[in-house]
């Protein structure tokens, strides 16, 4: 087996510059997370969403306290310069894509780190299934469907998914094994005509690369992470800062440790 | 409420003679099991069919010894009384339907009792899910398939399953449900297309009755009880005896003890 490096190394040479990019496939065995900063009175509005919507919005840690930027739960994390690459909102526009937000740091800051489903992938592969936009190395294709989120102040919108295709065998066992990990999106939402979610064409998604899907296989959609992120942008906050595609917060958590059974 | 026979009042009566007929619906939350009663020559096989296709054929209980017509593990059971009717089979064709087989019993006879679809379809009602054969109070329609078993000694044959209609989100929770009770089929193995294996009509069940499937439902396939009985007809042992359809033994496990989790 080749040396892959410890989160904590792989976080240190983030925080230095010199990992700049996209962290997939890095630290394998380890959870990545989606993160969402916010101004403190926005905060509340989104973490009730969180609450109401955890299928696309599962919150494994949130900051202590406004303006501390560590993370314990996660590891020795400080939020500022442990993500690879930052997007900055204000007022609902993307104004930067920057490496360091230490100058951008403000006392009332709130971060939030949501489960991806690198994990859930990682366990799909361990049990031998096959990944379909990992065997093809495209990014998973996502839809917006015509299921409503529950609202929460002014963070609202459609869900947003991500599809898989299965023969249906593999497709049971899928539910079985994301069941276990419900902070990482959990079992599917939906399998089938995609129509029946507001799915108009499988081989056009709105984010992301379509994949072949073979003619006894059946698509397969998980809640995907990028819900919080259109609920983000359509919410308009005067400033909020995003992980960019891709380049995730590695952190010392295992993805076993996300199992709840 | 109103008040249920307990399992061991029902084979009381069933004991007695005064109980003659169906199970189903008696004694709710306990466990009901198919039986299968054959020579000790013949048994090994079959317990090596049962354990090289659990699914089809999930083994909760057998002898202690041949010839002893208790079984412990279930309650305080008769095996030669304490099922309604009995059908018995002679070279492998069905001689008698009887209520009582202690004129039949022998020195070297070996009970088998497999895990029933009762069970989980109660699990599954309990989750308010709707269960189709139940709602439509007919028998659920069940389809031999292109799957074959695997073979042990004389016990050989495609595997029965049953099937029940729900919408997607449906069934991925009845994906979830089952996945908990193993013993009694556990989880679906197919759902879908039932051409994939091998089923041409949904409305022409090779036993059972047909049942709606409306058009926003995938039909969901589990391995069935009638699995065995297949297989046994089709190995024609010189003696062998089963449960009548539908009047099962009733025992004093409960379903929810054969949650693995």
């Amino acid at each position: 087996m080749s040396s892959t490096p410890s989160p904590q190394a792989l976080r240190t040479s983030i925080r230095s510059g010199e990992h700049g990019g996209n962290t997939s496939g890095y630290a394998p065995g380890f959870v990545q997370c989606n993160i969402v900063i916010l101004p403190a009175d926005w905060a509340n509005d989104f973490l009730r969403f969180c609450q109401l919507n955890p299928k696309p919005c599962p919150l494994i840690a949130a900051s202590a306290a406004p303006g501390d930027p560590t993370l314990p739960p996660l590891g020795d994390i400080d939020i500022r310069t442990d993500v690879p690459s930052y997007r900055v909102f204000r007022d609902g526009e993307m104004t930067e894509e920057i490496a360091d937000i230490s100058q951008l740091w403000r006392d009332d800051l709130v971060t939030f780190a949501l489960g991806c489903s690198f994990s859930f992938e990682e366990a799909l592969l361990a049990d031998g299934l096959e990944v379909r936009n990992v065997t093809e190395g495209v990014n998973v294709p996502m839809y917006r469907t015509s299921t409503e989120c529950t609202p929460a102040g002014p963070f609202a919108g459609k869900m947003v998914v991500s599809m898989r295709p299965f023969k249906a065998a593999d497709a049971i066992r899928a539910v079985q094994i994301c069941t276990r990990f419900p902070s990482v999106h959990g079992a599917p939402v939906h399998l089938g005509d995609p129509g029946l979610i507001g799915i108009e064409q499988l081989d056009l998604p709105d984010y992301g690369d379509a994949v072949t899907v073979r003619e006894q296989e059946l698509p397969v959609f998980w809640a995907c992470g990028v819900t919080p992120q259109v609920a983000l942008e359509a919410a308009r906050p005067p400033f909020a800062i995003t992980h960019s595609p891709g380049c995730m917060l590695v952190t010392d958590l295992r993805n076993s440790q996300l199992a709840v059974l």
